[in-house]
This record gives structure tokens, sequence and C-alpha cells, in this order.
């Protein structure tokens, strides 16, 4: 396969101290990275360096469960950190190539103002910008002023219709709406400019979003939920999906599940790009990974073990067990994110203790973990690659800054050599790295459907 | 005056292609301003090589009227432009001292989506960040779901509750909440984050904020409302206000009402500074100088001259008039944004004709032009200054990016010789320079007022 001319693509997945819980407290670890700008701009910068497609921040509108035990609260590092948007647009002006992908929600976000921060973005990153599409699954409605968190089946209900709204109004301008020929005065054509006249099941949305079109046309579209729901909002539509697959044969049947959904829609395979997250355990020999890993794991809480394991034991009472214990059956169904749950009680059914289980979610929540040299890690990414289970990863350093570093500067290098990562990125806007079409306008595409139909 | 130890402030108000209605098509101005990031950041730059204290852009979600004649609406400029926090969030990664005041709207905003960005921009820019609260005077309510704009009386009810739920927000962490003791894997401490547990009239929002507190304690707060209602909220929460008075009696009345509104809040005049807009047309002479203000005039298209009137002539039949026809009475109350429509309506009952009308409103729609040498325009601003109708001045560039430049190269050097302005920056964060204190953490002054008087 190293000859093969498809390349793999490759998203830096960023939370502030690392993916691992208890990565805060390891000795290369920045502590305050979630409030420290110089921080992600390191980041941002490293993975420009090592020709990376795109940075990625995971985000909830409210983090922070005040009915936790206040042992546990104490000792959790993840409950604050940057605006993703905000975030990004800063790095957009130190960087010049690299994709960002900001979390917003579809649940607890409006949608113009969300159109319109995506659309500026896109425009201030020059053709840079990508939202990962979220529903939310943890209850933030505490800060909203409404009555309580949607349901699952309510919450992408409301994902279809909002997708569709800002694709809407992101098209709102023509390419070509702003002459601004000073000579005759002429600014816009108005003609070129669509209200989006929304009026949906949850939204009316006069239009048009006050912002024109952007450099890719509009902002990369990227979803990561798996559930049948958050499976078809993918494959309708998706550009990337962020994916959490364990083996090869999860991975093998999720690649061939949601490409297999495109063609109804009318898409072709390549237009959706499949990357699952990898949790990357560097050393020089695998002996050396293994410390490694060991290290980071001693790292964890005895009470955060606890919080970790109660968080998918929703309504169990686990005060009988040690962690010693074989792992009993998880709840069937919960509101929780729902193919997070289904791969906790896949796990915990092979006999885990809770030990064993905590420390699995503690490292990468569910992702897949290698621990090894960087030939082994490279192998394991091909792999996939190669193997119809992936387009990319989505790389999830367990402790930041140096995780990323070791990657770009031991892993990256391997995979070019083998002919399977860029050497030079290919083109200025995230769209052109990714191989992903600039889309046709919508309003444009609308009209001259109408027209070949008369 | 010119020893005296007070300096004077200086904001950069910027509108993508300059103030002036025609400003798009003069020689100078960048046409694709609005969406051309390196433009901003040129100004931005510019403003700070100048020592400002700030740059400040307006904002409404939604600004494009499809009713109007396409005749007018081919020849506006100021249709769409970036969204403002992402706007300046990317521009303070490339500047070191300058203040950064976006725009946000309590009417259609959410409170803690709102609060959130403002608290990450403050992050990011390292204590930079301000918030000019808007109530939201033109209807945009066709872009969010809801039945109509609301009155002017129940926009400013809201905007005093989103102000207070906003400074509650942005104090959920108490400065040291945040341990990060890597040795004993204490994080937080959760007994200094608080929830806000706000409930009001329009809002219920639990928080805490998921954002830590900010390098300044808070954004700095600004307003520019300034109706009966405006200048009760400013005086009760502002610290920066900008405003539009045409004369000098009118800006000391402005002046002295708000200053003496303060101590009814506990406040002194220190902590809320007034900067009116001033909108400078300059020459190497005054003979220049008036030739380079009739020039830009002379870009206005009679198409764009109706379309200002009838902006303000709200149900007033204006089809007999010529534009040399005595301006006709304005309407005495629409739901408009009440202070301005005064200004307006003062402004007509001065005997002016329609054309002259428009033109006073096309150039600083409303607020002070100052047409004439650096000496002069440095005279104007010391005038106020002096005499209680200013701590300072929202400068307004007739074309961007030269009026900001030639402000900067020719009035500031002025404005120092005479001792009236900085020559270096006293401070890092935006409150520095301005002079106004670091807030106490609210949290703490209401636990330690319950202890005195426990």
């Amino acid at each position: 396969m190293s000859d093969s001319p498809r390349k793999l693509r490759l998203g830096a997945f960023i939370m502030a101290t690392g993916h691992h819980v208890a990565a805060w407290r390891h000795p290369d670890a920045d502590a305050d990275a979630g409030h420290n700008i110089d921080h992600y701009r390191g980041l941002a910068q490293t993975a420009e360096r090592g020709l990376f497609d795109l940075v990625f921040v995971a985000d909830s509108p409210g983090g922070w469960d005040g009915d936790r035990d206040p042992e546990i609260r104490s000792r959790v590092s993840h409950s604050a950190h940057f605006e993703p948007v905000t975030l990004w647009s800063a790095l957009s002006q130190v960087t010049s190539n690299i994709g960002f992908v900001a979390t917003a929600s579809t649940t607890y976000e409006d949608p113009y103002l969300l159109a319109r921060k995506f659309a500026s973005l896109d425009h201030i990153s020059k053709g840079r910008a990508a939202w990962n599409v979220v529903t939310t699954g943890a209850d933030v409605s505490r800060n909203f002023s409404i009555a309580g968190h949607p349901a699952h089946a309510n919450r992408y209900e409301r994902a279809e219709e909002v997708v569709d709204l800002v694709l809407d109004l992101w098209d709102s301008y023509e390419d070509d709406a702003l002459i601004r020929d000073k000579q005759s005065g002429i600014f816009l054509d108005p003609g070129k400019v669509h209200r989006v006249d929304h009026h949906g099941q949850f939204f009316d949305v006069a239009g048009p979003l006050n912002v024109a079109r952007s450099p890719q046309g509009r902002p990369v579209v990227v979803q990561a939920g798996a559930s049948e729901a958050g499976r078809n909002l993918a494959a309708r539509t998706a550009e990337v999906i962020f994916t959490a697959n364990q083996t090869l044969a999860d991975g093998q049947e999720f690649y061939s599940d949601i490409k297999g959904r495109l063609t109804k829609h009318g898409r072709r395979p390549e237009q959706l790009l499949i990357m699952p997250g990898l949790f990357p355990v560097l050393g020089g020999t695998k002996a050396e990974a293994k410390q490694n890993y060991e290290f980071i794991q001693s790292l964890i809480h005895p009470a955060i073990a606890w919080g970790i394991l109660k968080q998918y034991y929703v309504g169990v009472d686990l005060s009988g067990y040690s962690l010693d214990d074989k792992a009993p059956p998880l709840p069937a169904d919960t509101e929780l994110n729902k193919s997070r749950l289904k791969l906790v009680s896949d796990l915990a059914s092979t006999g885990l203790t809770l030990r064993q289980l905590y420390l699995s979610l503690a490292t990468a929540r569910g992702h897949r973990t290698v621990v090894g040299t960087p030939e082994q890690i490279a192998d394991a990414l091909v792999e996939w690659f190669a193997n119809g289970a992936a387009d990319g990863f989505n790389i999830m350093p367990p402790v930041l800054p140096t995780g990323l570093t070791d990657f770009v500067d031991q892993v990256v290098p391997i995979l070019q050599k083998r002919g399977l990562f860029r050497t030079e990125y290919e083109g200025a806007t995230l769209r052109e790295n990714l191989g992903l079409e600039r889309p046709i306008n919508r309003f444009v595409a609308r009209a001259s459907q109408q027209q070949r139909s008369a």
C-alpha cells in the first residue's frame, strides 16, 4: 500500500492539557492550558509544522456539574476553557494553512448567530473554517432559560433543521454579489442576495445572513455522532466525521455503513472523510511506551476513577463494589450520548474489572489507544487506512504540548516516507487540503434546477 | 489647560470603508473592507501605533433591508461585515496594547453565550476586551424566530437584566479558584466557583460560566444609548459611553447629566468615561479640508440621499419634495433609536433644506463634524475636553484606511505636544490604559458585605 496515491488526513484533536484525564498533572503539561492562548498558539503552529489538515476542539456551553462530590470536582481539569470560534479566530492570524474545526451546538446556539460567526471565521482565516455540528449530549439547559434538556430524538430533529438553515444562510450572497464599482457607484447586485425565508418546525428565519459568501463557499461541515440519527445526519450533510472505534472490525463496519448511506443522498464516497480518533502513547521502545502509559495512569486519583465510572453507570448503585470487582452491565438506555454508551457497554461486557474499565475510559474516553514506538503507531494508522476503516485520523495526544510535538517529529516523517502523507500543503484552504470540492451556492443550484425542469 | 495632567482618551470607531456613506467610492478606500481581514489588521495596528486606547465596531445581527428600493440597495455598502468578537479576537494576536470594543445585542443574543465569548476574548487578548451593550434599534426579529421587535421600553428592561446576569457570569470563578497543584492533584477550589442562579423576568440561568475570571476581572462595559432609559442603564453599569453630540452645550448637558447620575449608584465620576464621536475631515489648509469634504459629499448618489432621509421620515410622504425644499418636521415618536431621532429632529428644525439635512446625516450620522487643519481638529477636541463635555473622543474617520492614518500622523503628535495625550501606553490591559479599576469579584463583594452586616 505504501506507494498508493491516496493520502491520509490528520487532525489534531486538542484538549487543553491533553486527552488523558490526569494529563494536567504530568510534568510535561501546561497546567493552565485551558486559559492560556500562548499554549494554544504553540499547538496550532506545531500541527501546521507537521502539515496536519486541521486542529479541532470539542465543546459544551456549560461543562461544570455543581452536584458532583467536591472531592471529585476539585480534581477535574476540563471544566472551563475558551469559546471555540473566538479561540480559532485568534490563531488564524498566526498560522497560514492549518484548518480550524470549532464545535457549536444545534441545541443551544442560535442558528443565525452561529452561521454568522463561522462565516466570519472562514473569511478571517481565508478559507480554513469548519463547524463540528453537535447536539450537545449533556444537559446544559440550566444555562439557557428552558425547561429541560431536549430528548435525543428531538435534538436530532432540530439538528437536521439547523444544518439546512445554516447552509442556506451561508449562501445568502452569491459569490459575485458584491460588485464594488467605485465609478458607477454600484456596490452590490440585489438580485444575487437571497433571503432564506426558512419556516421550519423549530425556527423562522428570514435572512439573508449579513456576511458575504466565504472563501470556501462555506465552512466544512464536520460531525461526530454515531447513533442511527447521527449517522443519517452525517450521511446527508457532513463532509468529515470524527468517530470513536476500538477495533478494526468496528471501524470497518462504521466506515462501510456511512459510505453506503451516501448514495441515498446523491453523494459520492469521497465527499465524506472518516477520521477515527487515535490516542497515541509514544516511546523509543515498546517497553518505554508502556512505561510512559503506566506513569500517566498512575496520576489518576481514585476519586476521579469513581467519578468517571458514575458518568456511565447512571442510576446504578456502585457503593458495594471495589475497583477490582468485575464491571457490572451498564444501564440499557439513557439520554446520554448513545454511541459512546454502547462503546463503553461493549467494553464492560468483555469481563474487565472496574479498574480496567476506568483506565480504558480515562485514557481516550473510548477511542482507540495505541502504545508503542513511532513505527508501531504508524503501522496502526496504516492498518486502518489500508483496510477500509479510515480516510485519516484525529490524533488525541495524551499530554499537551509534548504529545503533539512528539507525533509531529516522530510519526509524521514515517508516514511521509511511506508515501502516505503530504510533504507540503496542497492548497490554501481547508477544502483544498482535504480534497473536498467548493460547493455550488444552494440558491444558484436551485435556480438552475428549476430552469432545467421548466 | 495644556499642562493639565489629565489625559484624553482616544477610540478609533471603525466602519468598514469609513463613516461617510459614500466612503467606499473614494479613491483611498478599500472597497472590499467589510470582508477583508488585512484591511482591519492594518487599522488596528495603525490605531496602536497612534497609542489609541481602543478600536470599536458597531453591529446589528442582520443589517439588510430587502424591502428597500433595489436602486438604493445596490448602492449601500454597509450591509455585511464580520461578527465583531470573531474579528477582534483575530486582531488581538497581531497587536499588544490596543483595546477591542465589540458590540453585542442584549435583545438578540443569548446572555450565557455572550458572556462566554467576551470572557474568552478578554483572556485571548490578555485583558483588552470590552463589550458595547446595545439593545438593537432596528428590527431584526425576522432572523430570530420571534413574533416582532420588542418595544424600546421592553428592550431596556431586558438590557438591565442581561447586563447584571453577564456581570455575574463573568465572576463565576474567583481570581484564585484555579489552583492547579500537580503534586496534590487539586485543580480547583470548588468553594470559589459560583453558580449565578439567576431567575429574572426574561432569563433563568444557573451557571457558572465555563470560563475562568479574565485578566481585567471582566471586560470593560461600554454603552451608547442616550435616551432616558439608556442614560440610566449607563449610569448604573457602563464604564465608557460613546455619545453623539453636535454642540458644546449639548455635550456639556450630556456630560454633566450622566456624571450626576453616578452618585445615585454609589459611583464616582472617574468611573465612567464619556467619549463623544468626532468625524474629522483633514486638510493641509482649511481650504483644502473643505475641498476634501466637498469631494466626498459629491460621491453621494441622489438615490442614497432619499434613502437616508426616508430612514428618519418614517410614515411621511416625501414624494412632493425636492432636495432643495426646506426639511419638514420629523415624526414625533417611532420605535427607532430615540436619541438619534431627537438629534435629527433638532437638526431639521433649524431650517435646513432636505439636501443640507441628508448631507449632515451622510457624513457623520448625527455626530460632530470638524473640517480643518490638524491644529484645528486638535483645538476642537481640546475645546470639549477642557470644558466639561468629554473625557476623550471616538474618532470616526470619513474614509478608511487613510482617515485613520492621517489622524495618527497629523493630529496625535499635536495632542502629545500639548501634554494632553500619552506618549506611551500606561499598561498592558485596556482598564490600565483607561485608568479604570479592576473590579472586585461580585460574589466576593457580596460575601464580605454579608459578613459586615452580620
